[in-house]
């Protein structure tokens, strides 16, 4: 049994529609039910919900709290056969979040994975479960390290950034 | 074979989700997308793509032009079996639009049903495909008159209102 | 508030996947999972679970025990508000049941309604959803009688029959 | 850009419900209904349609042929940059299928990866579209190899089983 730790933060993924106001916004995690919808054998997975944002709102101290999560999560693990760690974090600020914990947790124990989705997984086409699966099943076979997994691949920090035109993560540079 | 006439005006009930923008609004119509999702035997739906505005934006002059477009319907449906129309639209002013119906055609030949959702298609909880169920359903069933049809039940205008508290159409009075 | 009575017979409609023989069979009814997807107002539903049958598997005494329920589902609504009686069944004899309710209830005090689905609720293309809110629907706007409501329509007994190439009811002549 | 050649071969994964016989079949591949469901950056899947069997139907031919379609695909990567071998097979005999390329392929160039489900993709819940998405995740960041993924982990050949009184795969031992 391998365990993998999942802090929520927010972002598209887990935006919701509000029937008065018309609008998509963050209110509540979605994880659970996301987490409903797969099936996963011989693995158990934690969710942390931490924050519930926007990452265009995300603070410096959001970022830090985040990056105490993370360490958390790798502490309480050493007694148990902690996997990896899950970060889900809204895409427009992702990166940014990945090279601060890059440069906090220069070495972490396990592998540590962000992910998001350009589609909110309450809509009928979205890219959440898929990109939610490819990180938990990366944190399975990844060496200790900060990565962003999404849209078929996994790219290491430090260097990747969002392009914004395609609507997916890449290596900058 | 029946034949009805379905005339789009946009709404929530069509309303799309930018990935750059992150927001959702009306773009196109999605009503042969939701009407692949329906299974009709003997009813031949006609679609006339009138306009795609949230209805809150839509002016009288908008209005009009559904009224003409009800009466085409109707007019054009003389020579064939023309079973009813249907006109989907956004929730929030689509009781206005029927009054207007009601005082501009007041002897439809046809069963005029309007409908809409409190949730947009493209989401995976969404009232759109039960809403155009039932007005399409609707038009084979009632008698002529303008109707509003969703949430299990009809109701005939005038007198129509939304319940904005309770996301339906209640019965004014 | 109006009240409609639900009977559960099984059929397609309510087969479900089991993983062990890679078949589908009745096993349980579904229509709560169902109804869940659906958004009535003003309207309850009161579910009986009858039985859970392949309708080719139905005996005479079978459909005695479904004439006997509805007949127990009107006498029981005298009290209350009751709308109609909706009867979930197989669609390959489903035509058969109907005609058995048209001889042993000729004047039902609300209307009756069978439907059923040519594919099963839980796949993801199905005919499920669409028939039951038409058939709840319809239970609203039609006078007192024996019906079928499916694919957009409805069909008044007797004279109904299954028409297997198309997979849908048709008015038999 | 990376490429993945992608093996299909039939199995439940693949079964489609047949209306008139109210039963499931492999009848041809859903993989390019699966594959458009997905978001694949810097991936193109190249897909062979090898057979539309279900796999307690395989015979060692059959078994042989996978072998020379996996070779067949390796080899032809030589010149491209072929990232990995993806097999989608039914799950009670995936097993022996593995070990047989296992022993005919002992040094693959790259890492196939064997994947299928235990729903159908057809139906609402399947593990059909995860274990896809893992299986092409999967051929980005395993060593040459062969393997089978699904369910959140990936476990090599030989020693592989399925559990069927779980619905999952182990290792043996």
């Amino acid at each position: 049994m391998r365990r993998v730790d999942l802090i929520t933060t927010g972002g598209t993924i887990e935006k919701t529609y509000d029937e008065q106001s018309g609008e998509l916004a963050n209110r509540r995690s979605f994880v659970r039910r996301m987490l409903s919808e797969l099936r996963l054998e011989d693995t158990t997975v934690h969710v942390v919900e931490l924050m519930s944002k926007d990452s265009l709102d995300m603070t410096a101290a959001d970022r830090e709290s985040i990056a105490e999560a993370v360490r958390t999560a790798c502490a309480r693990g050493e007694e148990e056969e902690l996997s990896g760690v899950v970060v889900l974090h809204g895409t427009d600020t992702l990166a940014q979040t990945g090279e601060c914990l890059y440069k906090s947790i220069p070495q972490p124990r396990v592998p540590v994975v962000l992910t998001g989705a350009m589609r909110p997984f309450e809509m009928k086409q979205s890219d959440a479960l898929q990109n939610l699966t490819e990180a938990i099943f990366a944190t399975g076979v990844l060496h200790p390290g900060i990565y962003c997994a999404a849209h078929g691949r996994v790219l290491a920090f430090p260097g990747v950034r969002k392009d914004l035109a395609r609507g997916t993560f890449v290596k900058a540079g």
